[in-house]
């Protein structure tokens, strides 16, 4: 499980923390999902955030594999309802295409890109801590109307759109 | 959302509460499982019960709908390892196997063995309280060692096997 830990200050997101969670490959599938979820809490207890983001998987190998996968996104969620934290979810050509332009983006493109975002030399050596980083990325993109692809001007629905084209009000 | 309480008192199961949860359907998927969230929270604090039991779906429509159910049932899970209670699965052919002693019954046909069971003249009109209560009668079986199939006379491993089969130390 990888997580990452953003804090925006005037519009700039700057990396808190990240890195990545293993969990030992033999333990019961139930041991698992409690250590995400206790990882998960001491996470949100340490660095406070205001918001949750994750990745929405809407593939996988097999319908056991994605029912394992939800549970474990599920006690993540759960970890941040708990504390009242909004959670959002992003699918990952969204992510993609909020980072670099190109939903099809490869992992060398957007961590590329993370590094010039977030203004560092290197990011953590885990895939799983990029990928969460990325997802953190793309939700500050959106909340401040940053890298969208269809609304570059930020918000969206009537009172942005009347908001972004004030000439359109007759 | 199905949910089934049990009380054991000298290994038989008493019926305590049971019912089924509605949630809108036009609800956001992030509210909703705020939802589930809440209510199995609530339903703890309200029974204090020392397990929760659930059914393992292994199939699903699509690995989209996989996702969703495994979330939604993530964080249950959560709400009940948040209070350190023991969380156990069953595969509903399981389920169907320790009630009515044949794995493919009809749901019919589980409703008739639950009703003697639990003796209640009825079950709950919503099938899934009926199927809640069908894990929860499964799980009070296999932690009493009643009703599983391959070895009936309860408990698994050594120390069971020479508990029930004292004739077999030399």
């Amino acid at each position: 499980m990888g997580f990452g830990v953003l804090l925006v200050e005037q519009g700039k997101a700057r990396l808190v923390a990240a890195g990545a969670i293993r969990f030992t490959a033999g333990d019961d599938h139930t041991l698992k999902l409690r250590a995400i979820f206790r990882e998960t809490d001491r996470l949100i207890q340490e660095h406070c955030p205001d918001e949750l983001a994750i990745e929405a998987q809407f593939f996988g190998k097999n319908v056991q594999s994605m029912l394992k996968l939800g549970r474990a996104q599920g006690v993540a969620i759960a970890a941040a309802l708990q504390r009242d934290m909004a959670v959002v979810e992003y699918a990952p050509k969204r992510i993609k295409q909020s980072i670099t332009g190109n939903g099809n983006a490869s992992k060398e493109q957007v961590a590329a890109m993370l590094k010039s975002i977030l203004g560092v030399r290197e990011l953590p050596s885990s895939t799983d801590a990029t990928d969460a980083l990325a997802v953190a990325v793309c939700h500050h993109f959106a909340s401040s109307g940053v890298g969208l692809p269809s609304n570059t001007k930020g918000g969206k629905g009537w009172s942005a759109f009347l908001r972004n084209n004030p000439d359109r009000v007759v």
